[in-house]
């Protein structure tokens, strides 16, 4: 028998560094681990195939069993790892389907178990009729749930990103919607000035919003099943369906339970290679915490892109090859029906709690030249450094062609630019891309100007 | 009489440059000199008012000359300046409407007039019925002849990126197109790969290219005007209306007539500040050279990005006040009919001729995830540095949503960043916007696997 490798959990991260470890090292055997029904799947999609703007489950899928298998992964589906034993080197597992168990031994070890829904310890939260969006089983059987007649009304709990995707796709689904939230703004980790445009888009579209208030409490029926959710406030919202969208954290119990220590935040700890501190054992994906390379803090940040990349980092390694991941700077993007909302590096209250002093520019504009048809609303907002000006975050609200902009603010951010520098450089222009100053460009001359304004007064 | 500041050029460099110095330092008398009959105007918009996807000839103008007026500026209009005076510092002055001149005393001058189409030196060049699209006045005459019951057909010469978009704007009117162009691909500075996307696209719009082949003549007929363009190669192609889109060169007689020196590449020379080699001689826009930051040469960039940033730049530093201009890295994006196309950094001609050598790669790609509804096609092409693996040029087509992807890998190459660490960048993922790893990445990438295999055979 060759040397081992058991990858616990085949999604993005899973699924990455079992296929980059055996393509570099044709002589390993990959073992990989999956509970669920399918591999290597876009979660991020969920809610876009509940809006039936994704034809079926299978898109989601970049990789089935099957191609893994083709590529020599003995992948094991149903199939949950309940114990890691680091004396013995060996996971213990059981059928979901078939119901057995075993053992199986590793030389090395990929923990890439994913994230699992934050549930608040709140009354009812276990009834009938509350549903996470986690895992493409959850998509299989909300959906499930939203086709009964019996569901006309829906409340998310949680306005975040995951949160006003799924009430959007219910929306579209022709369901009444509410959206409750305990920040004054929806998608709480933008800053309110930007928050208050995704609100107005929102409740445009006929979402009801519910915010600075959060819940108490899921009312349930003679059948255990969630009738209404009541918020702190007092607040009755009668539902058929509750859908929780307060975001997730890292599925880190098999890890605590083995010795796998985490870190500060509450994932996995691991160095620039993807290792944890135990010798061949590494880890990627949601699990796992990353260095935020603005604050300087460790940070769990649950995306399908980083699980990704840190699943090729782990792969490469465990292959051979050398490979790191530098970190993250907080960068995030959606389109809420017709809006879309970005942001990179700090919110203005992340700054702060990092220790930063700062100054903000708000700039509103077009996403091409104002008189160019199809020109739509921007808003770009950056917090700058006192005296350094160096750009530490930036968000970006508007209508279609606005978001994308956030990649060009999130290079800036990740090379220390400033923002008297950023103002000069040399981007793309054409009537229909952008005004003669995108703007970009636009809120960073505000920015150096708010910054030369502050070192004027000291 | 306070200190005089005399701006030559009215429109995106001299307007910004007046009303910056103005601004800033309220006591300068500033008096602006345009030829035309508009101020701040955008030339690169003209195709677009061409094919009536803008409306007027008023939304191209920025600023009109009673706005800079209410500034304070004294906007002399339809006046050309026909010669500098350095020692007398005087410019001599001629009202192209009342026939009057004059001379207008400066203590300082900015240089702001901006470039004239390239012409080629064939027969018939200067015959009536051929049209350049240089100034808003030649935008007004084409569309007048357009306008004509007998132009059916049209030959534009050149297809670069204002060849292209002229050629479409005739197509758009239900003419017949036909381009000429010397490259065996449009858009000469992009590479061949990238341009024979272009080229597919503009044939399926109904627009013939005949290329790899120059003009030689253009025919005339008894009332000398033209009816047909000679190609090199000999064919002849009949034209009601024949369009020049050869680019420009720096309008810069005046200024040699003057004495102020021009650099190697034949633009008005320049330092940081937009400084001429003349004591309180200024000058900006179309008419200088800029630093190229890949090649360290100096070149000629005429786009009305940088001619808004170099004006700026000159009135702030006029105006007392401290900013450099930084100089290009050729970045330029362009839509010809629904096909986007983009550039940054060094095509692989420009970067062998800077004596860089390189690897590539070239990566086809979705502008949002695979399975997401209005999922486009985007080719991402780069080019990086042997050994260094340092980014060196990066092109980008495709259809809606693509091309403005090039500002973040503009700013990778403005930091000089290496193909191995842009693939890690924290950039953003959403179905609605990017594959989970955005094509940029996929680039990056492949581009650092091309750079690696490159080492391994040194």
């Amino acid at each position: 028998m060759g040397e081992r490798v058991v990858v616990v959990g085949g999604d993005a991260a899973g699924g990455s560094a079992a296929s980059q470890a055996k393509k570099r090292r044709r002589d390993l055997d990959v073992v990989m681990f999956e509970r669920g029904r399918a591999t290597s799947y876009s979660a991020c999609g969920i809610p876009y195939w509940i809006s039936d703007a994704v034809d079926s489950e299978a898109d989601l899928i970049a990789r089935t069993p099957e191609q893994h298998r083709a590529m020599g992964i003995d992948v094991r589906m149903r199939t949950e790892v309940v114990g890691i034993d680091l004396d013995r080197r060996v996971v213990h597992w059981r059928d979901l389907e078939a119901g057995g168990s075993g053992v199986e031994p590793f030389d090395q070890l990929v923990y890439a178990t994913g994230s699992v829904p934050m549930r608040p310890p709140v009354p009812g939260i276990d009834a009938a009729g509350v549903y996470g969006v986690q895992v493409l089983d959850d998509g299989v059987a909300l959906r499930a749930e939203l086709e009964r007649d019996e569901v006309h009304r829906v409340v998310v709990v949680g306005g975040g990103y995951i949160g006003l995707e799924i009430a959007e796709a219910c929306r579209i689904r022709g369901l009444e919607v509410t959206v409750v939230d305990r920040s004054a703004t929806p998608v709480g980790t933008f800053d309110p000035d930007v928050g208050e445009f995704i609100a107005e888009a929102v409740r445009k579209e006929g979402i009801d919003l519910v915010l600075s208030d959060g819940v108490a409490a899921i009312e349930v029926d003679a059948h255990h099943r969630a009738r209404a959710v009541v918020t702190a406030s007092g607040r009755e919202l009668p539902a058929d369906l509750v859908v929780l969208g307060l975001g997730v954290r890292p599925a880190v119990r098999l890890a605590e339970e083995a010795g796998i220590p985490l870190g500060t935040s509450g994932g996995v700890d691991v160095d620039v290679r993807m290792r944890t501190c135990v010798d061949g054992v590494w880890a990627a994906g949601d699990c796992v915490e990353s260095r935020h390379r603005l604050s300087g803090q460790r940070v769990v940040v649950a995306l399908g892109t980083h699980a990704n990349k840190q699943g090729r980092v782990a792969g490469i390694n465990i292959g051979g090859g050398y490979a790191t991941f530098p970190g993250v700077i907080g960068t995030a993007v959606t389109r809420i029906c017709e809006t879309e909302a970005a942001r990179t590096g700090l919110s203005e209250r992340e700054a702060t709690a990092a220790g930063y002093e700062f100054v903000t520019a708000l700039v509103d504009s077009t996403t091409k030249a104002g008189y160019f048809p199809g020109a739509r609303p921007i808003r770009v907002k950056m917090t700058a450094e006192r005296r350094s000006g160096r750009l530490l975050g930036a968000q970006i609200v508007g209508k279609e062609a606005a978001a994308k902009r956030i990649d060009a603010l999130a290079i800036c951010i990740w090379n220390e630019m400033a923002v008297g520098d950023i103002l000069s450089l040399d981007l793309s222009y054409a009537p229909p891309f952008s005004p003669v100053w995108d703007p970009v460009l636009i809120a960073a001359r505000k920015a150096f100007d708010a910054v030369e304004a502050d070192v004027r007064m000291l």
